[in-house]
């Protein structure tokens, strides 16, 4: 089969073998497949990306010195089902997935490895207790927006909202805008969000955000003190740690942009008693001053990825359209055009997701 | 009134200007003042200490060019009632109260104020509406400790306890030990706590932990994982996902050492889940990886203090003899031995806590 496979640091387009069906797997053919920042990431700093694997005792095999077909944000269609597999989806039904796939009771993660190809190629083994169905008359593409969706109502989940809540969210890429769009789903306002690119803070607006903030021209946090901040308070520490008049509204703050120095700006952007959700996933060491956190009783909560029922519960969000994915999606290319998408997603203003479609 | 000044960078016993009393204050004699890690390093990095008060926003108005009196750790006897107060108090009666006091409703701190002396002193002007008397019975020196055990309360109640909980507090000076005494009186186990003093491992085994490490001889984190997973669980990665077998406890470890660096140990030792308390002080800036916590779903909670509830709680817990406080008080000393007993704290294997009678 065709594949875009990530070979000695370059992204190329190259015929592989076909996949082989192991106990319990259906073989799938790619309709449309997201590219992740992590992709960029793994693309740009393979050596990094291996190193952080072994270091943090990651059982995903990624190894650069092997050809490797990227790809775990896909929607597909089922071609043939495998040796022991129940038949519960017919040949031409569209699903989706977690990135995982199976033979018998073993997981294996999908996307980064080099003994299973991703989405990048035009042929998947998935496991067909893991499929889920799209449901009819959703737009099938929009499938593929579940992954980085369920990413956000993670998040979101994890922040464990109460209606009082004011959310900031930090950085409009992707991440940022599934977190937007879950924040917008669980109804806290106002939604602030702060972006670089006039591009990604037009999109927080079609994804939900009340408030949008250019950094370089003021400040996110001032935003949010305004927004918890009840007439006639005096917003001094005094005031708050007497509660002395009318109380402040809890704020929670999303991490969205995993890059070094974020996490600091943010503790001593913070206010008080804040919660911090990073959902950016930086690979680099960062520095930060802990006192910052300590005199405000700041927390930190690190998430990844998603449960499967965040997983399905997004999927049946977005076919019931109540959350919107179409104005994600930027762009569209076959095989021979992922080198140049990899490299126009460096510019926040050309592109938020850029779906794959191998079989062009 | 005689007091340990700190003046130019040194401890020196001089006289100072009597109190005088404000709108609401109580003159109190300082019956013993606890020496606080915080006074170590006020003392050890004053400069460090100011820039870090200016930048942070604290109402702390600490200035190394001017006399200041330390002391935030006290027991006290009510000499006379001042101006506009209830005489709630009577001569002799002992008292305790937050390190803070009031001239009508201004709040000021007290410990690290040039122009109000604390309890390094021998008198002090406090507020009487923050005074909390000290219970008939209860000996009374143990009152100076009810300020480093409700920061112990504090952190434990920020973390948000459930009975299957297990904790690893990891540093045993004094507030190590009040986490572990709070701890103690919430009934969770096994605690589990980590110090490379012997001194200090065997005031844990006194104040209530369980399982003690040395560092230098095993892994804190082996003994905790080992306390979290039931026989017959595999402790991978897959099975903590998938919940496949028994479920493992889920943990809150407490950081108590409050220097660069410890946090990252904790982030990379943490079982997957982890909710970690900051509860050391670090003033100094430290880094860390932020993939760790991403991959484990890490919390970090920072914390200081304690509420007014929890330091009067606190008081309560310490009279009754909920809260064993005796086996950390380990020195006494008068006015001219502040000096000594700042070097002497130093090492882990002399002190824990040392009292100051400035009376003597």
């Amino acid at each position: 089969m065709r594949a875009a496979v990530f070979r000695q640091g370059e992204l190329v387009v190259d015929s592989v073998r076909d996949p082989v069906l192991a106990e319990g797997q259906v073989l799938v053919k790619t309709r449309s497949c997201g590219i992740c920042g992590t992709d960029l990431h793994a693309a740009r700093y393979p050596a990094e990306f291996t190193e952080l694997a072994r270091r943090t005792g990651g059982r995903w095999n990624f190894d650069p010195s092997r050809d490797v077909v990227f790809g775990h944000e896909y929607v597909a269609e089922v071609v043939a089902n495998g040796p022991g597999t129940e038949g519960r989806f017919k040949p031409g039904q569209l699903v989706t997935s977690m990135p995982l796939t199976m033979t018998g009771t073993t997981v294996m993660g999908l996307g980064y490895n080099p003994d299973i190809p991703g989405a990048y190629g035009e042929y998947m083994p998935l496991a067909e207790r893991m499929l889920l169905p799209v449901p009819a008359g959703m737009d099938p593409e929009h499938a593929a927006l579940v992954e980085p969706m369920a990413v956000g109502l993670h998040a979101v989940n994890y922040a464990r909202l109460l209606p009082e809540d004011v959310p900031l969210v930090v950085g409009c890429g992707p991440i940022g805008l599934a977190v937007i769009a879950a924040l917008k789903l669980r109804g806290v306002g106002p939604i602030i969000a702060s972006d670089y690119s006039p591009a990604r803070r037009a999109l927080a607006k079609a994804m939900g955000a009340d408030i949008v903030v250019d950094p370089a021209q003021a400040s996110p946090y001032a935003a949010l003190e305004q927004a918890i901040t009840p007439d006639g308070h005096d917003g001094s520490r005094y005031a708050a740690l007497f509660g002395i008049g009318p109380q402040r509204r809890p704020s929670v703050l999303f991490e969205c942009v995993g890059v070094p120095g974020v996490i600091q700006q943010m503790m001593e952007g913070a206010p008080a008693g804040a919660r911090i959700v990073v959902v950016g996933v930086s690979m680099q060491t960062d520095s930060f001053e802990p006192f910052f956190g300590i005199l405000k009783h700041t927390s930190l909560q690190f998430v990844l990825a998603y449960t499967a029922a965040e997983f399905a519960e997004t999927l049946d969000h977005i076919a019931a359209g109540r959350m919107n994915v179409a104005p994600l999606i930027t762009g569209r290319v076959g095989l021979e055009g992922v080198a140049d998408a990899f490299r126009d997603l460096a510019s926040p203003e050309k592109h938020a997701k850029v779906l794959i479609e191998p079989w062009r």
